[in-house]
């Protein structure tokens, strides 16, 4: 696992000082930047066909589906490089429903299939139009992704990862073969991981990214939007932005697609929508995901959606699936989830409720953790360090601050059902259950400072991925894919991928319906 | 209790077919009625200097003040009589700070007391600028209260209560002398309590209402907002409404005062913003509750705060506090919370993270619930009713489909802590622990079918309660107050009356606000 929490750590303290100092009296400033829309301006300084904001993956399928139907496309991006949360992320994209990679590793799956388990995994509030066209979309994004360049090597890896540490093409990243899920539809793999050894978002956005530049479309770097130009039919028209401290407004004769992604680097904003995830430590993302582009679609009436919610992951496998035959206990000693669980799940309990949260082992787990995988769990490790170490229980929880007869007593509970076989407290496989007895114990940090974290609610778009206002009408001339916009995401994340998966999908989607627009 | 289970019920299954059949689908439909904002008509049906939408207690707050500083007045209410979620409250008002009220019955407070237990039992996020005005405001709210004929009786009445069953004066609402707010802040009773046994909120309303018939404002019942109108410069300008299915256009020369209520009543919104309360069943507000206004408030690009929050109340000691001896399981038999705790911790938790939930007792508690109050836990209860009852621990836990050993395991846990004297697992004061060892043995249903719920987010205003932009500035001629706004009320629910207080505080300021406003 790379070392994120740095990244984050540096993204949060690097806030405004008026944000910082409002945040250290208890409360939470106004946004310090201006985003509200703008009228016509006397003279454009420049113009084009379709404008792009931000140079992710949701703006590189953009792009180069709107430079494929012929429009005049620009890219603006406020870094000096492209990039966005695809880099960071595990390389993963969510297809299915028959994709040309599952095919070739014999691996039978269908629309259907795929479209009954991410209605049902999103829990409630699916938004089923949106993910009917994901799963329409679906084997025609593999096709349109390897003619781009972007590599999957043909190979499936069994097994439970949050991420594949080899470079192989196909894993189940969700929990199709769960229950309940395996009951309402046949599972298939649908994780398509970029051909790279572990994390390799790069390998799907370099490839897209030089295809962006083959294309014809003009990138601008060090280019920040400021606020969008509305017309006085209330259209988008274009935008303000600035370079070099410079403001240049750029009409958008067909559209602007915002692809700005998502609000985690933006305490101010997360006080405001989603409090409830503050503590979550590892943020993945840029600094780029400061919400502005949210703000500005809100500032032309565009109507939100769960911004409350985010996905707090942390798998207890993350860094070695043995972990799973620990257990995860909050600060009062209480087991709170099945450890087997996946990663959405148990750091949303987490990051909602217990600011201290451990992984019990004991040295006969301990053994069973390679060497390589141990390293990264030492106490001095950014996440999931080893916290406390004893000869017995009751010395363990003393360091922990757990009343001794609490910890004790989950412990107990635990091997006698371990014994028995079963885990009658929260179905963990009973692969994973081998009771917890020879010391020494150890204590592993898995409390929210370690847990992953990407805001999940956004600008509300249609299937067309045009901005809705709150009546549910297009805002006119206004696109969005990525975390900027709520997808297919609802209450819960479906797996791992989806976050690429929508990005792509939508981004891909609006680049043609930009494109067709008529021009102003 | 009154049974507002029905109600409830009854607006749930009441919305539009279509909107059900979205919702049987497993997805959600767009809304149905029409808000996008609208330009200046070509005549104007009516004009007003201050027009306000809603007549309950933010819309009487802001009619008396608007009055008393000479403006002509226009309230619109889309029911046949006025009312409101607090005609459904328990009539208490969070008030402090040394009202009139404390002083004659000898209670020391302070402003400062006040807005530190606010600013920490709110959590993260808090808007501390809201709070402050909140608590500069509070004696004078009381004086302007008793002004208007709502009576308070010059009682304290001790106690936890969710309501007070008798018609006292006074009583501690919120978590005031519990840790770590009785630390943080000199404790002190701050629920003011209208006139009335029990549920008093129409002591409340009655006699502003009457001052509001009194004022000389204009009061159109049956008449429903529908968009407001916006002018070149982007100023709310007035406001199109329908009466007998007319539109009506209607101008508001100084500006509009929207205190049209929260969204709990619309499922679509609860799935579109606050998926995870989905399940609560008891909305304390009015089918009018279907957030509208906040719709229509996004449409000129008022910025949101807190729509993924909502306050989910479940008080154990609701029905009676001797329940509090008994412990609260979830469906693993798990204890999750002290049962002491306030109701908006408890329903939190529960709301979130447990489709079924129960209250254990034995016999000897059972003995303790006088006879009135047991009548409200039959079988045939709509909330808190008995669901099953045995001899044996065992034969409990199997009625309720919970595994036997964990309920038996946290009943023995649950007594060893009770002989010791000290509940070490959540701290439950002392006096609630005397294990649970008589049978017949109980379990009643504190399952989210029987949750008190609001919705906690909307619009985001200032401390002038003028609805503000995603940038922090003001929308021109918009001000909001009640539950259409996000106020003070932050990551928790900081006491009983908060709701009535924040409307009538925020719905004052925005009344002296818009009439001091320049006319157009």
């Amino acid at each position: 696992m790379p070392d994120q929490s740095k990244v984050s750590r540096r993204k949060f303290l690097g806030g405004t000082v008026a944000a910082s100092a409002a945040l250290a009296a208890g409360g939470l400033s106004a946004p310090s930047q201006a985003f509200a829309a703008r009228s016509i301006p006397a003279k454009w300084d420049m113009e084009t066909d379709v404008l792009v904001v931000g140079f992710g993956a949701g703006g590189s399928a953009a792009t180069l589906e709107a430079r494929a139907a012929g429009a005049k496309v620009t890219v603006i991006e406020r870094m000096p490089t492209g990039g966005g949360a695809v880099t960071r992320s595990g390389g993963i994209i969510y297809m299915g429903g028959g994709t040309r990679l599952q095919k070739e590793l014999g691996i039978a799956d269908t629309r259907e299939s795929m479209y009954n388990y991410l209605t049902s995994a999103v829990g409630y509030g699916a938004d089923t139009e949106l993910i009917g066209v994901y799963c329409d979309k679906s084997p025609e994004l593999y096709d349109w992704l390897t003619s781009k360049g972007v590599k999957f090597k043909k190979t499936f890896l069994a097994g439970k990862y949050v991420v594949p540490p080899t470079d192989d093409g196909l894993v189940y990243s969700g929990n199709e073969e769960q229950e309940p899920y395996r009951t309402i539809a046949k599972p298939a793999p649908r994780g398509h991981h970029a051909q790279a050894p572990g994390f390799s978002g790069h390998a799907i956005y370099t490839p897209l990214k030089a295809a962006v530049e083959a294309s014809g479309a003009e990138v601008l770097y060090n280019t920040q939007a400021k606020a969008l130009v509305v017309d006085a039919k209330g259209r988008v028209a274009g935008l303000v932005a600035t370079s070099n401290g410079k403001e240049k407004h750029i009409k958008a004769k067909r559209g602007v697609v915002l692809t700005t992604g998502g609000f985690g680097a933006n305490k101010d904003m997360i006080g405001q929508h989603c409090p409830a995830y503050k503590d979550c430590g590892v943020f993945i993302g840029t600094s780029g995901d400061d919400g502005s582009g949210i703000r500005m679609g809100q500032s032309v009436g565009t109507d939100v959606r769960l911004l409350g919610e985010a996905i707090a992951y942390n798998a207890i496998y993350g860094p070695h699936e043995s972990l799973v035959k620990g257990i995860l206990v909050n600060d009062r000693g209480q087991r709170y989830v099945g450890e087997d669980n996946y990663g959405d799940w148990v750091g949303d309990l987490t990051a909602r409720h217990y600011p201290a949260s451990y992984l019990i082992i004991d040295e006969k787990i301990m053994q069973g953790i390679p060497e390589d995988a141990r390293k990264a769990l030492q106490p001095d490790a950014p996440v999931n360090g080893l916290v406390a170490q004893a000869d017995s229980v009751a010395e363990l929880a003393k360091a922990l601050k757990i009343p001794v007869p609490l910890l004790e007593n989950t412990i107990k509970q635990y091997n006698e059902m371990s014994a028995a076989g079963e885990d009658i407290q929260f179905q963990k496989n009973a692969k994973y259950m081998q009771g917890i007895s020879a010391g020494p114990f150890y204590a592993l940090d898995f409390s929210p400072k370690g847990i992953w974290f990407v805001t999940k609610g956004g600008l509300k778009i249609n299937k067309k991925s045009q901005a809705l206002d709150p009546e549910g009408k297009p805002v006119p001339g206004l696109y969005c894919a990525g975390t900027i916009c709520s997808q297919i995401i609802a209450q819960h994340y479906p797996g791992s991928g989806t976050l690429n998966g929508q990005a792509l999908t939508f981004g891909r989607i609006a680049g043609q319906n930009v494109a067709a627009e008529k021009p102003i």
